[in-house]
């Protein structure tokens, strides 16, 4: 094999096991949600497990991605591509912990819920919303798709606005719960608002790999 | 200049400018913290203004960083030093934008304070900690000491017992105030613990550095 082609190998390997942590995270966020909304104590386990992996996951990408900037010493777009994952790979270490974040506080509520009747429509879909999110981010690390990169941006809107309205609820008159939902609510809200924002700027580091501008989307 | 001087000068000047960075992270903290406590706008206002610039301070940073890997093409620890910085700047980011939540929590609140009287000392604690292993933060990138790393271990263990200590005055029957306060403490809560987070991973980094022992650290 020539130079170029054992790059190529290399990071052909690098993308795939972006594409693999990006499903495992997905695969987090679902049980966490579904651990969140149900008081599912063994889809949490589950979800924390898998989210303590995710963490070493992360690091041997990036060992990795170090090993072939070391051997190959990239320039132009092959160089960006490997700080690109370098960052890929931290925010997908961040989503797998924000999703554990969630599956840990329905845990630490069992065998009682988490979610308040009035928010558990919210936080369906939100959980729906970042679950598809995920699975959005691994075909867009497959195909480096900015269509697909616009869409993403559409639904982390909504997610936002799921997030601003949990709280429009939380501090209107009709909000009777305990501080102990209010804590809960509050944190798995922010959770779920950062998973999505992380598929965002994964996103936006996907199209700028394709359009070469940067700053543009950032 | 050799290639190997005009390197170093690159390097130092990646350095000077995550320095750079890391001081005005610390500001942004110190700021947010003083509008947290006694209800300032203006103090808010000027966190909030510092957060919004630091996000482009930290990609110049990384541009910087990026042409340096493209023109030298370095190997082995010169890279790795390299990456780190890249780590190190997203990190700042983060660092900046938190404590500007924490400031825009407190222009949201204004003219009333979004600390209750219960909770005063306990978030003075903790904003005083948190700027401290800012300038902490900002020595160990010039000297690379470990020893610094060690002790900014410990000042974070310390914010995280304040964080867990939040959580229980706000579940205790003791607590009486409102939603709003019980939202506004729980986010506050949880900005000043990622930003000690972000200090210790990058202490992590730069003891990594010093040791070559990186999964030891983490």
């Amino acid at each position: 094999m020539s130079v170029r082609e054992v790059f190529q190998k290399e990071l052909f390997e690098v993308q795939e096991r972006l594409v693999d942590l990006s499903e495992s995270v997905t695969e987090i966020m679902e049980k966490a949600s579904l651990a969140f909304l149900n008081s599912d104590v063994k889809k949490a386990e589950e979800a924390i497990a898998l989210s303590e992996i995710n963490e070493e996951r992360a690091l041997v990408i990036d060992e990795l991605a170090i090993r072939v900037l070391s051997r190959q010493s990239p320039v132009a777009r092959d160089l960006r591509v490997l700080v690109a994952a370098l960052r890929i790979s931290a925010s997908l270490e961040r989503m797998g912990a924000l999703a554990g974040h969630i599956a840990t506080i329905a845990r630490f509520r069992y065998p009682e819920s988490a979610v308040p009747e009035s928010l558990r429509k919210t936080f369906s879909e939100m959980g729906a919303l970042d679950s598809a999110l995920g699975r959005k981010l691994s075909q867009l690390l497959r195909n480096t798709d900015v269509d697909l990169a616009r869409s993403i941006q559409a639904e982390d809107a909504r997610v936002d606005e799921l997030h601003r309205s949990v709280f429009d609820h939380v501090l209107s008159p009709e909000w009777k719960e305990n501080a102990m939902f209010t804590v809960d609510v509050t944190l798995a809200s922010r959770y779920h608002e950062r998973f999505a924002d992380h598929v965002v700027d994964i996103s936006s580091k996907v199209a700028y790999l394709t359009t070469g501008e940067w700053s543009e989307i950032e």
